[in-house]
């Protein structure tokens, strides 16, 4: 890598960081700067607009969580074993303090933008759509192995799933509740032993 | 009330529908000035900080969904017909487009105020605890009434409802689902269902 994209990657990593707790809001150019120790015409040698900033964060959170929930959890064996590799990974991510201080980043961009139409809001969306999409496969597999039954409907189980998801998140992050995500395991234990 | 009773009252109203679209974060004392046609010392002549116009927004929106969706269900049968009301009334409030043109507020600050300590996320905190208090004991009384079966547990219930709206809050601001609600209500279904 060049020196500048080795800058570059270095200043998303800590605006991650940043996003993760005081939303894409928080990373303003003046803070982002102070933070990576740089002028803001530094940051703008980089980053043409704080759109771009955003952009680059999202994507950048994005890639990572393909490449540590989503791609090891397709290596666990077809049906309930990799839909449930794909719940604990998901969760492993949100727990993952060094890197998302304030939980998961994407979940907190799809509450911030959501009414802000723009590339940022566009980049999220395909996310959450991919993710729906991720669960839904699993869940599908799951029935063509025979783990759940026919009539369970991937879409709608997926939608329960980003359900609890985001109600632990909320325990977490804002009742600061220890036993959030022991809740959810509970809720995903009660969902897929009624559909099998 | 007094003049000045009135016009806090207006501008909180206005303050209100701003904020479900663009967040506490939106709503500066500036750009509601402008929106309320007054100056910005007009304006600090009734709120003394942001903070404090923040708390008057969250205040007047918990007041108001007291108001629409708890007092009218907690007069519903008891059991699921108090449920459901509540449930209802609940989505009828995250769609009432004329007060909450962004869905609903209590939700979007949860999320913008997760990880900021400060008087507007205590109120927020306070009122999300309360709403589950109140699904809970709905819950309960459903047990009592033979409705629920008695192994049902009344927070993971509380928990599971939570996470469906935020799922649908989210399909509906998200990707402009139309059908985020309707969804929503099969799930709710179907967790009523396989309680009896």
């Amino acid at each position: 890598m060049s020196k500048g994209r080795v800058t570059r990657a270095r200043v998303v990593e800590d605006a991650i960081k940043l996003a993760s707790v005081e939303g894409l809001a928080g990373v303003t150019v003046g803070r982002l700067a102070e933070r990576v120790g740089m002028s803001k015409s530094g940051l703008f040698a980089h980053f043409r607009s704080k759109e771009e900033i955003d952009v680059a964060i999202l994507e950048a959170t994005i890639a990572r969580f393909a490449e540590v929930v989503i791609a090891p959890a397709l290596k666990a064996p077809r049906g309930e074993p990799r839909l449930r590799e794909l719940i604990e990974r998901w969760i492993s991510w949100e727990n993952d303090e060094a890197l998302l201080p304030g939980g998961c980043l994407i979940t907190q961009a799809s509450a911030e933008l959501d009414d802000r139409p723009g590339k940022a809001r566009d980049v999220v969306v395909r996310a959450q759509r991919q993710w729906y999409e991720v669960l839904a496969r699993a869940v599908r597999i799951a029935i063509e192995e025979k783990h759940l039954r026919t009539d369970v409907d991937p879409q709608l189980f997926a939608f329960e799933l980003q359900g609890l998801f985001l109600a632990a998140h909320q325990a977490q992050r804002l009742f600061q509740d220890p036993d959030a995500f022991a809740r959810m395991r509970r809720a995903v234990d009660t969902l897929i032993e009624r559909s099998r």
